[in-house]
């Protein structure tokens, strides 16, 4: 037998370490990648040029594979119906895809019954402000689609917040919701195969700054019922939205209880502590996910596991890859480089750490990252990790 | 900084998997492999094919490299050293590469004080002779280069098997042994940066089938006096041969006391384990070593962990890729295919997997493995673990 084709659109941090992975299992990867820079294309030895809004290109590449898959959500559900359609292996399937939409996912997941944050899909300023009438300021207003790492979610003190977004394109349709008193953010990573068979990873908590992730915590600072709560909402939401691969899950922890904020079908970025931190890695259980292979054990493989996210910062001068061996000479750290050049903001890698409680693995894996990054302070060395 | 880039002379699964061990380190990794069906050049997106006994191609391809490695010892110490002597960082050294001839290695350890197996090394059949009146037989011949997994081995019961040696083509020298009255055999990982930091990963046993490792067991089931004593040994044959990189020092335990039976300077069959069972696997180990970068910690991440080989079997309709599926339904187990199309005896991969106890590990590990070669028992069900 030849070994199976998983073609991956997309050349990002997703598809190279998926591809990884895949070396393992003896799973050949093809990747469609937009740049030769591109983190998967220069890790991968089937990658390939092309555009994934062109239809045709995802043709010629989906005819190559035996079954396609995404790095991110930038390809346009019709096509991937198209390709379906075709009679190719599309896993996640269009329908899941669609869920990238959030107007469209917050519909679904309320209309079934899902605990979503109270809100309003608004199409125009009058929209803005009769929201901003109903549930008070400030508001929190997201782009339907295209929004990622804290980009297209925009906070509105007022209306003349408001005003300024529709003046200055916040692309309608736009999800509004109250600015919630949160507790903590969490997420919970569902595998699925095609005929239902799931497995669900530790629930962990997500640390943002400006909306972009910089840090998770495994297992989460929550009490057992909550645990279980968050892990029996996550996998009801996968089979909701008829999910197939790795489908991750955030939620929002509020004295209100727990409300689903927004999932993301595929690999995620709150699950890559799973590559040292779980017994099978997220990307691993994607690709027999998508295969359709029994799943593997995502039982953590330590106490407490952390991830922090190593992130370009404002000095283009401070090279991660040449600060490499300081941050080495921390005892015990996994350090992962995606390749990419430094640019304020980027995701460039992530530093995992293991212990026996969360504050050890925290100062293990924060000194690593700020190594990396040339920070004088360990990031986040103000945040406290409760055990 | 760009990627350091790290060239590997040869393709198998050495490279393959130090290939893949590279890519969190955002270390680019070139291999010069003989075959296109080589696992190395089927899983790197840098692989190109040449002759590594040809110097003006070992030349070329070092020329395009920061570091030069090896997946194996067939490359002549003399080309290595033409290498070194043109400026090219070649590691390990050409010297530690000359411990891959055996008599000139049993000769080094034996003169430097290390405790090896009485030998002697022979010529011709008068040699031969001579050592089996001295030694008793039966004996144990083994060509000077050129053997491994078995193949160089060759056991003499006597004077007529002497003669059926040295007539069918066992090139002299030969290393000549009596045959030792074993109590297990042992195997210490060593990774050693050029200015002598050193870790040393935990004592294991291996399993021999025919002269081919089909298990090991970590940590060995050997007393602290004998572990301290096989980790002083394996650092001091490290330091002997001036190792840069991982370096296996394979051990003979017996009632007479531990001998230092054969090194292999590269990541190695009985370090597999590392993979998922130490912190920092032998082949990130390997890379930070040669790359001259802090060493990553070598502890185990279990309580034992048991690797088991696959291998292929008689019967070449047998399909370890299309077993796959059900391998991946034992619970807990690290499947490694290298990709390579099923012959009988060949190293077709290995299966890890972690427990508290030896003894649980290895019955799924072997399970999962039997599943792959299509064998009807678990491989090796007779042979008892011990805690």
């Amino acid at each position: 037998m030849r070994a199976p084709v998983v073609g991956i659109v997309g050349g990002g941090q997703l598809a190279r370490m998926t591809a990884q992975a895949a070396i393992s299992l003896d799973v050949e990867t093809r990747v469609l990648a937009s740049d030769p820079l591109d983190p998967a294309f220069l890790a991968s030895s089937r990658a390939e040029l092309g555009d994934p809004a062109d239809l045709r290109t995802l043709e010629r590449f989906a005819a190559r594979c035996d079954v396609l898959t995404f790095d991110h959500e930038r390809v346009e559900p019709a096509l991937v119906r198209r390709l379906e359609e075709a009679g190719h292996a599309v896993r996640p399937h269009a329908t899941t895809l669609g869920f990238a939409d959030k107007s469209m996912q917050r519909r679904s997941l309320c209309a079934a019954g899902l605990p979503v944050p109270p809100f309003e899909i608004v199409d125009d300023l009058e929209g803005l402000l009769a929201a901003g009438r109903r549930h008070g300021w400030p508001l929190v207003a997201k782009t339907a689609t295209g929004g990622y790492d804290g980009r297209g979610v925009f906070e509105l003190s007022g209306p003349s917040d408001a005003k300024g977004l529709v003046t200055t394109g916040g692309a309608p349709p736009l999800v509004v919701e109250p600015r919630l008193d949160l507790v903590r953010e969490l997420s919970v990573l569902v595998a699925r195969r095609p005929g239902g068979e799931t497995v669900t990873y530790q629930v962990v908590e997500t640390r943002q700054h400006d909306g972009v992730c910089v840090e998770t915590v495994a297992p989460a600072p929550v009490d057992e019922a909550t645990a279980a709560l968050a892990t029996a909402l996550a996998a009801s939401v996968a089979v909701h939205a008829d999910a197939v691969g790795l489908l991750a899950v955030e939620l929002f922890e509020t004295r209100e209880g727990l409300f689903v904020n927004e999932l993301a079908p595929r690999p995620h970025n709150s699950g890559h502590w799973t590559i040292e931190g779980a017994i099978t890695s997220q990307f691993e259980n994607h690709l027999r996910a998508i295969l359709d292979w029994p799943l593997g054990d995502p039982s953590m493989t330590a106490g407490a596991v952390v991830m922090v996210n190593v992130l370009g910062g404002a000095d283009p001068a401070v090279d991660a890859r040449g600060n490499l061996p300081a941050a080495l000479g921390v005892a015990g750290v996994h350090v992962h480089l995606y390749g990419k050049e430094g640019r304020p903001g980027r995701k460039l890698g992530h530093v995992t750490a293991r212990g026996d409680d969360p504050a050890t693995a925290a100062v293990r894996a924060r000194t690593a990252a700020a190594l990396l990054t040339g920070d004088d302070r360990a990031r986040c060395s103000d945040t406290e990790v409760s055990a």
